[in-house]
């Protein structure tokens, strides 16, 4: 078979691991995936913290390619636009989309990724590693040190090519970034914010206590609550809170009365859907939130980033695993085009994909600010309104920003951002000048929209080309 | 005495340490300084590297605040604008400025450390201690072990407060980067080129082999060579190159055939100068050129970076050690609102400093593409005539972003970057445009400029407040 004399190894068998694993395996080649946790389809899962992540297009793009979309389908539940809860407790559906059946998906952290090991598993040629931590990686030979987490025995693994998938705190990029030869430019963003996780419990008979296909948000300005549902009918809810500086902020919160003041002030009708709300807050860990940016993403013509590893992000647009799906999209179009030449795949992976998913962080960060700020102002609202009834009386010639990052894959994040920002500035100022009054029918609103949105993406072309 | 009951810990008696110990001591507190490198003063500088820097008018103001800019000035050669040597032989003068009198300096690196500690030594209350690298930091403790350079014994001094002037490979800085519970955001960015140094040697009766009052630039694209006078009739030559994916890239250029090559084929002139070139480039080391971001400078209330431990830019503007004693000034100024209150004072002094630190670096960075490639082109000398103009006629209302940058160091860094850039822009749009045509007198021009300036910063005004 194609490909079969040619070994790969790759570390980290999260969701980028596992599918690229997959796909890896699926092109011929002998697959061995090593990750440092148990195999999560051995232990049970702590029913409190059912994580969640939202799947949309650009990773059901990934599924696909591998042929595992229709099995991933069956884990999800479609979230049809943001329902926002005012401070006031009023509730309004703020869609995702104006055209029809556009919409993102819910679905269970650990579910797919068993999903995805089950499918790995099932190929002849992938062997799969569990309870392995890599102690030292030999970035120039492609091989690598684990110790067994049990035994602390240790063994060296090597490879044709290395692929680093092990995540925002990689141990493959330490190794690149303690290389000194390798001039190897990085970045980590923290933001002053950090998350924390509740539960919305199942009512008793399984039901869902509030809108089961919603992703729901509390924006309160610097803080926030969002909740996204679970096949068992519970939600998993995450704050988003300052550390500092703030009277109810995270270094704040340390007894059981500052926590019940604080939800009860801001956020009363969410509190009345979490009956577990102070144990939890106080049991669960507090995480924080970072973006990690690096470059070259490959060294030595051997081994190379995809996924976290590559570009961690804030989770704000919902497009972390969709971005580490499309990574391995992308890298199988790379090897469409130059596969058994490591040195051309490597470097014309990392040419074809950075724009993109720097353009994807920043998105991520602007997301943050439209989320716990924005969503619930006025003007906000008017632009989304007027965004929706374009998509929804002109499905073909308009798509929001939101849109063309989440429903439109066959462009990418770079494009996305950069039409989308071009649009968003565009409406707002024309909103706030009085220029598209109710006289005007929705075509006409359209067309001046679209008009200066070319003349904007016109002009920035131009200052590009000054600079 | 003030102060005479707090002991300040300063790690790094490069240039950014020695003046802020000398000033810290003269503000009263008992200093130690402390340096892993041997004492300058007693070793024998190597003739053939003696670098220079540019000191330029927000340096002299740190070095006037400690009352040593009169000293300084002895040693400087001062030049009064690029010297571009172009790819024929041809050589043009570019002032940097259309006022009389401005200009930046050329000065010896080490001369001026020596300078610096000869000055802090003289203080009773300031200890100097060298060849003590730092081993290992206690952030909440304000102490810091050393271990000998000679003996290998470790030490560990503390103090009220420790000062990381360490420089931009800071291991006061490394450990807040290890420090997980801080949260350290961190960038390291290089760029693709390297640099190396070369000497144009002093002429046999120690005069110098070309224009001494400029900064020479042989500007050839994607590679460029520098020149700076120093005081016994030399020339430090550094030579900007890509590592890779050019001809006469610096991995390829392993022979001495290939660099008398290059030499002769991209900078003639300049070879004919350097008669050591072939032994030299292969004695000297080459370089990286990166620029490091950290945030935040501070912690535990007890240690802040300063200098290059805080934000190490590229060499471009000119502006790195200038930027370090204005840092100095920055902190002289933050301790006399706040001074007693360590806390404030370095959270302040952050708040202050940061965005002005980053702008600078952004600078540097826009200035690389600016010496290397645009000081050629005939619309880039178009606008630095009509600058030096406006400059001549109208030395009071016009200022180019080089002046801002340079002389003006009553405006911050930032605010220089964000008028200077929107200058630029308008210029270059009205000369593309023929809209400064020869019929217009210069006030008319002016005029023109500064309207279009001013409409375009407000726009930008706007669009930060709408994002």
């Amino acid at each position: 078979m194609k490909n079969s004399n040619q070994k790969i190894l790759i570390i980290g068998a999260g969701l980028c691991g596992s599918l690229l694993a997959l796909r890896m395996a699926q092109r011929g080649y002998q697959v061995q995936l090593v990750e440092k946790r148990p195999d999560l389809r051995d232990i049970t899962q702590d029913a409190g913290r059912s994580i969640n992540l939202s799947l949309s297009d650009r990773g059901l793009k990934g599924l696909r390619l591998a042929g595992v979309e229709e099995a991933a389908l069956k884990l999800c539940i479609p979230m049809y636009g943001r329902m926002i809860h005012d401070a006031k407790g009023n509730t309004f559906m703020s869609n995702y989309s104006g055209r029809d059946g556009e919409c993102i998906n819910s679905i269970s952290r650990p579910g797919l990724n068993m999903l995805l090991l089950d499918q790995a598993e099932a190929m002849p040629n992938v062997s799969l590693i569990f309870n392995k931590g890599c102690t030292h990686i030999d970035l120039e030979n492609a091989s690598a040190t684990f110790e067994d987490y049990n035994t602390k025995e240790e063994v060296t693994y090597s490879g044709d090519i290395v692929l680093g998938t092990d995540g925002a705190g990689s141990v493959v990029r330490k190794a690149m970034f303690d290389n000194r030869k390798l001039l190897f430019s990085f970045s980590q963003q923290w933001l002053t914010h950090g998350y924390k996780e509740i539960t919305i419990p199942a009512t008793e008979d399984g039901g869902y206590r509030t809108e089961k296909g919603a992703l729901h948000i509390w924006p309160r300005g610097e803080d926030m609550l969002i909740a996204l549902p679970n096949l068992d009918g519970s939600f998993t809810v995450t704050l988003f809170a300052p550390y500092a500086n703030t009277k109810y902020c995270l270094d704040n919160l340390t007894t059981p009365e500052m926590v019940t003041q604080y939800f009860s002030q801001e956020y009363p009708d969410a509190m009345d859907l979490m009956p577990n709300l102070v144990q939890e807050f106080f049991d669960n860990p507090t995480g924080p939130l970072g973006t990690i940016r690096c470059s070259p993403w490959h060294c030595y013509e051997k081994t190379v980033l995809l996924g976290d590893a590559a570009h961690a992000i804030v989770p704000f647009y919902g497009q972390g695993m969709n971005a580490s799906f499309e990574d391995v999209f992308v890298f199988d179009e790379i090897l469409n085009k130059f596969e058994g030449d490591w040195k051309t795949v490597l470097s014309e992976y990392e040419k074809a994909r950075k724009q993109d998913t720097d353009a994807i962080a920043n998105l991520a960060l602007d997301n943050f600010h439209e989320m716990k700020e924005h969503t619930a102002s006025a003007l906000f609202q008017e632009k989304r309104k007027l965004e929706m009834t374009f998509e929804g009386e002109f499905p073909k010639e308009y798509f929001s920003k939101y849109s063309l990052v989440t429903f439109n894959e066959d462009i990418s994040y770079h494009q996305a951002m950069t039409r989308g920002r071009a649009q968003d500035k565009t409406i707002l100022k024309l909103l706030i000048d009085g220029k598209l009054p109710d006289t005007m029918n929705t075509r006409e609103k359209l067309t001046v929209v679209q008009k200066q949105t070319n003349a904007m993406l016109h002009e920035s072309d131009i200052a590009g080309k000054l600079k």
